[in-house]
């Protein structure tokens, strides 16, 4: 369904804002075409002649930042490649390792809840209408005091979300279009396209596969995956996400320090996401956080997406702290709260119920044990492509392997495992230019998927 | 609940931009001292010396644009003004009729559904995870066949969303920072506010009460609520609310045909705001879509808000037809996808399922009587003040009472009614300059609490 819904209104994919305006001319051409013709049994209904439907533009001018955009967004992409393949294959078992999508049902622990709250909410007692937009007092303190115990950030420092890709587009409304932004390269396409939609950056510049205006961070092997600072230019906003989304690796806390000090002394934000943080073992930091002095430099937004499986349910919460200030000392996270307050209406008083059940004792047992699932499908994968001879990183405190297949284009690759073994992944290359040559694996899937999606690897690379 | 978390982070009220920047930073500085203060116990697990906590600042500018914000969002502010009178009066009943917040429960035909899904998402058959960011196919078709059927509008032109409130603000990162829009005078805030944060107006005009560039298309009793479109100057994006928050009127089909031809002549695009259209009676349209031509120059935003009780439930809808062009013939609804694609993950599942049962017959059935209740309520209000001599508008086709008080202040009349009555109410200039000399009384309550404001209003102004 989703596949279906993205197809048509999927921008046409171009090599430049001039090309792209030319072929979205003939795309709108060939639209007005099966409007019209769509049209047919409206007119009836609406008295305005065919010519007024067809012919009519408004005055008002595309904004050219949306225009600067290239292609569609990432995944709906996937998805409009993997409902080709289908069609392609009707009867082929295809196996999708590609989105990162959960699919292990939520505990019912969680579940239970969520029904209870809803159904409360047909009695006078349960009712509830408007919430506070920045989430229920009793989450948040929750919130605070099961992540943040004791790393000084407080109830009123937590903002409760519908999830952090919506919140990333509120943290660029919040900063504007006068900011300049730094990414990891390669990195979860939500960042620089939110960048590009507000006015942060310049035209995409083809032959190196950038946006003007953007810091690219280069992450690879060479450099263990985290930048090297001394060749990074000074930004105000600091996109950094770990363990990071798709190389699956997770910045030490001796390498999160170094970001925090380049922040400070550059003056600079982090926006750190951490969405996948209950996926770290050892000492390898959960938070920004624990890292002294943070709270002067950093926004840390989170989600229970990958924990409880709520990427449906929408539920997250990002935290900005009432240390961090703009360069006049005003709070940032009073200008924060005034966007959430003029543009949210806070989450879904239903999924705030399931989290409140995700953080009680038995939620909180029934959430690891959900990532402990998919941390096992994660070394399954990450045992098949290294018995394969292939070189892999990530897939320790991630449920993404970042498979390394040298001098090859990532969508060859991610096509050539699609037309040969009907399973999804998602090409290195999509994330940004340094992920050419890699492919990202999910090890979000049912077990015996991912044993069969393997079984399917083996054949296609013995 | 909401009003604590409001209170310590609602901007300082101010009345220019310097003084407003003045006041932040003795507010910064106060703030500085609880700072430090709270840091004692934290700095013992954050190594960081208080000096360094307390006095550092990033090198990132302020948003310019959200500093052009006056004071706090309105129904925030109504929120502290409510909890301060509870502080002074502990024992006072105080009877809310200000924030148009729903109280009835949600019918079980509506809530049984959801719950049935959230059980559902602990089973494998019944679990889903990312779902389609414009919204489940099935929903998006029931809305078009329930509210669209004989208007041209179809499935993919009707885009699912978490509340209007949040897509009024989508919308302006649609549009952009370009772009010239009006408002009706007086207003839902969230239009203006928007507007201002997305970086569309110049500064507040302390003296008028207003922001430089934003058209404020005056509606009062004179001009029967509908604006004088000759003396109306062109913008890009013309907002309208019918039937209107917060004088409660609804526009009829000859005015908005003048809408639409004054749109369509202008090559304007209209965001009309259909969020109360259930509690339109007779031949006043329900949607800007049965005006002839509307679709080549209309987007219209809903909500099960004030239907079904979903103010905490949180979901909407957005109509984008695909005949709306820019003025380059690129679909508006192209963009709009990209922008609900890039910031956005889809509506809670759980909710859509309660929108799915909102539209079968049983919960359309039950939604007619949470709205035929609002109304009783409304004619009682309506009744009341009529019997006491005041000229009141709307609460005809809207649960909103706008109470005229020629010749006082808003705020001065709001302050009265709290302070003699204990019922909290929404001061009409807190719209609009034009709403000054006004009162919103909301018709959402129990009934008891809506009867017993009444008798305090009699005793007040009998």
């Amino acid at each position: 369904m989703s596949v279906l819904n993205h197809n048509h209104v999927t921008p046409l994919s171009s090599s430049s804002s001039a090309i792209f305006a030319k072929n979205t001319f003939t795309g709108v051409r060939s639209q007005i075409v099966s409007v019209s013709s769509k049209k047919a049994g409206v007119c009836k209904c609406v008295a305005t002649s065919p010519a007024e439907q067809t012919a009519y533009k408004t005055k008002v001018s595309r904004n050219g930042n949306i225009a600067k955009l290239q292609a569609g967004y990432l995944f709906p992409e996937i998805g409009r490649r993997k409902a080709a393949h289908m069609l392609k294959y009707p009867d082929a078992q295809v196996i999708s390792l590609g989105i990162g999508d959960t699919t292990e049902p939520i505990p019912e622990v969680i579940t239970s809840a969520m029904a209870k709250r809803a159904l409360g909410l047909s009695t006078i007692e349960g009712y509830t209408g408007y919430g506070a937009e920045q989430g229920e007092k009793q989450l948040r303190a929750q919130l605070a005091s099961t992540f943040y115990s004791n790393l000084g950030i407080e109830e009123d420092d937590i903002f409760v979300s519908d999830g952090a890709k919506s919140d990333i587009s509120r943290l660029q409304v919040l900063f504007g279009s006068n900011v300049t932004m730094a990414v990891q390269d390669p990195s979860y396409p939500a960042y620089v396209d939110s960048s590009v939609i507000i006015g942060q950056t310049g035209e995409f510049q083809k032959d190196i596969e950038k946006f003007g205006n953007i810091e690219y961070m280069k992450c690879t092997p060479e450099n263990d995956f985290f930048p090297d600072l001394s060749k990074v230019s000074r930004t105000d906003i600091i996109f950094f996400c770990s363990p990071n989304n798709p190389t699956g690796s997770a910045a030490s806390r001796e390498q999160l320090t170094k970001l925090v000090n380049f922040a400070k002394d550059n003056g600079s934000i982090i926006i750190y996401d951490s969405a996948y943080a209950m996926y770290v073992s050892g000492d390898t930091p959960k938070s920004i956080f624990e890292i002294p002095g943070a709270k002067e430099v950093a926004i840390e937004t989170a989600s229970f997406s990958k924990y409880a499986g709520f990427t449906g349910v929408r539920l997250g919460w990002t935290v900005v702290p009432k240390e961090l200030k703009y360069s006049d000392g005003f709070p940032v996270a009073k200008d924060f709260n005034r966007i959430v307050c003029t543009g949210f209406n806070g989450a879904s008083n239903i999924a705030q119920a399931g989290g409140l059940a995700c953080l009680s004792p038995e939620g909180l047992q029934a959430m690891h044990e959900v990532v402990g699932f998919y941390k096992e499908n994660t070394k399954i994968i990450v045992d098949t492509f290294t018995s394969l001879g292939f070189t892999v990183y990530g897939g320790i405190h991630a449920p993404y392997v970042w498979v390394h297949f040298p001098g090859r284009s990532s969508w060859d690759v991610f096509s050539e495992i699609l037309e040969k073994t009907h399973v999804v992944t998602t090409p290195g290359s999509g994330f940004g230019p340094a992920g050419e040559g890699f492919v990202r694996v999910s090890a979000f899937g049912h077990r015996n998927n991912v044993l069969e999606a393997c079984r399917r690897f083996k054949e296609l690379y013995k």
